[in-house]
């Protein structure tokens, strides 16, 4: 497939997620949101069924939709390398998309919000407990856990180009949906769980350039460690799958 | 398949999607109800079953349900503009006996509500912060992502007279469930996700119709922006189709 | 299949039914329980999933666990008569059983209950507001949409006994999970779904019968209405089945 | 299988389990989470979703991930004697390493939990009445319907070594997923259902070894309970198992 078309289905299905995973996020947390305090329950799920949708729509490239995935196929010698680049721009340009597509759907709900400096945990990931090294050792437990799935699991199709397609197994997209509803119920508590470097630095650019009222800052002090710990996590995990004996 | 069959089937099904749907939020919302403030994702998760359910019965005519999901297709170029009409009419009678039964359903639980006036919402959508025009777009986005997704997921089939029948593939209709529940969770919040003209003004209609013990008036004039912004979603995807390059 | 191979799948997927269904109950009403105040839809998860195990095990026969299923089928000509009584003796012994395994393994939680005398619940259905009519028709609607579902669904295997057998798509019993889970999120609030008398009647009886510390009345003046309901729904299902054109 | 492969991806699998599974209740139990006061559905949720990811990655020697599991095949005449060591081996080393690695990702959340000496449920089973007797009744009920459900089930596919392989059925490990959760919702309320000893076993020895701040005692007096209950289901299931007509 050419470079092209691996950015537009990436950028569309990447667009897809953080608009929905963003917004599941802004349901429970914006006070005007019929969502409101609906609880961790119904932001993974939110999560997961963003992943859902947005694989679905980029099936014909394997639905990465995450650095990590990219990296961790390209670790365990799955993908060319000469393809990453195009993964990795329609990843980080369609996070950015969703995430404004996110802010006009709730545009009347950030304008009602009573605690508007508080609105960056719908848009980027953040530590419950400030700690970069631990925050970081979460990341990567959470985003190998997700890798090393994506590369066993008996749904995964590895397709001509070594792109995953789960999208021609039994379960489909279902499965990754359920194993990252499963790592947020599981390892989200920490951090939120980026697992993804785009979901968190697109939202976050976003928030950063959106004209969202009363807007607090975009810690962008923390904004390294959803990239490097998933990435160290792929790599990882990408590691460990090519040692391993054939299934 | 002929004029009446379509009627007929589009018109069972959209009865079992409002029955289900005005259910769950009747199931919520009326205080001698045993799911009284179950919250959100029950909410979602009910409207998402009652796709499940409505679509497996319509599952002849391709279980569209939803004007949207007819006009998105046509639009797409995946439906004879002469079958318009036919589901047009079946999706709309259905969805209004639908709203008929969830009241008898609930006969009782009406006439025990503390807040008589306040059972708008069991059938119709409304906005929790009203601006007509940002309202529309959070309805637009909501629905573009819904038609957006059939006509792309690997899971649809389309059959002969261009019409997608999840049925036929693996996750059956369990697909569109999780998708609906999804854009529930994530973009329902603002204005309650019609996502779906017939679902909205059937069931809203039969508020304003039903001997309902103290019902409030049934707010025409927000009713249509739950009617303009699912079509043009519809339209919108319809058409982005149209540009993609095939998978 | 012989007369005593269908009792006794039927027995052990029944058993396995309100084993877990009352389980659930209990888990949600007995305070010294994990799942104490649980909610809505955790209870109508349980049963759904009650639905998915009971109806693997009793894939031989079709798994109907429902006298109301069996009904339907009969109904719909897809039955042969003769067969009747053994599904209507195993789901009823089952349903039994299963009720007073839930005793046995919450034995310790309902000694420790501070409501001895409010414990029913766990067993049988009881409407919200007693209305008897009223109370009918809604559990009369419930039934009508899952034997509709059953007969319709794609999903639907007939095998050559007239048995639908799940277990033989591509979503197995998982279809009828989000079915049951559906209804009961929807149209549970009123009456608590029986849509199955040997669901109510079993429990019922095993509530009547077993040494439960503090125990209640069993309520059996309201003991006939989710025995009818469900019945008169299935027949209409079945009736509307056979009038329906072919799919 | 050799020895060391069948090791080898128990290890992996059980693992992953007990990552997700114990992670799952220290979201919901450590006070800076953001799971913390989640609740019994979430906590269900996190415990199936991790035997899904699990049995994907240990799909390979069919993802037992449980001594009940393996004893209840060798039970049913489904599993040679000599491969019972090596499951055994990895699924208790697997055990404790997951309960590692979630203490590692959620280390920053016990150093600041309020009630670090409370700390025992997120690794190890315990009963909220305390009766050993009726305990082991409880786990020995809810394991048994696990493991004739293993047994019986239409998703399960027996392969050559007498492994079943859910991997190769439409659901995939998803069925057991739902499996899991519906015996947590149902009758996880006494004793916090163990249903596998190496769940609890290893998570326990990890709280015991760990550098936990704070942290209270084991409880081995009741840390046989969740063994022997566990296993003795199993063996029921699997002697039912024998005895039942071919399906």
């Amino acid at each position: 497939m050419g470079f092209g078309e691996i950015v537009l289905w990436e950028f569309l299905g990447t667009a897809a997620l953080t608009l929905l995973g963003c917004g599941v996020v802004a349901n429970t947390v914006l006070r005007s949101s019929l969502g409101a305090g609906g609880g961790w329950l119904l932001v993974n799920m939110g999560w997961g069924m963003a992943v859902f949708v947005g694989a679905s729509i980029a099936a014909p490239t394997g639905a990465h939709l995450n650095p990590a995935v990219t990296i961790g196929l390209l670790t365990a010698g799955k993908l060319p390398a000469g393809d990453v680049p195009a993964y990795l721009i329609g990843e980080l340009a369609g996070a950015f998309l969703g995430a404004v597509l996110c802010w006009v759907a709730y545009k009347l709900q950030f304008d009602d919000h009573d605690e508007p400096g508080n609105t960056l945990g719908i848009f980027a990931t953040g530590p419950t407990v400030r700690n970069l090294p631990w925050n970081v050792a979460t990341e990567v437990i959470g985003t190998f856990v997700l890798i090393l799935w994506v590369l066993l699991s008996p749904g995964a199709k590895v397709g001509e180009e070594g792109v995953p397609n789960f999208g021609n197994s039994a379960l489909g997209y279902a499965a990754v949906m359920f194993v990252v509803i499963g790592i947020g119920n599981s390892l989200g508590g920490p951090t939120g769980y980026a697992i993804n470097p785009a979901r968190d630095l697109g939202p976050r650019l976003a928030y950063a350039v959106l004209p969202i009222r009363g807007k607090g800052g975009a810690d962008w002090g923390y904004s390294w460690v959803p990239v490097v710990g998933p990435l160290v996590g792929a790599v990882l995990a990408g590691l460990l799958f090519r040692v391993l004996p054939a299934a």
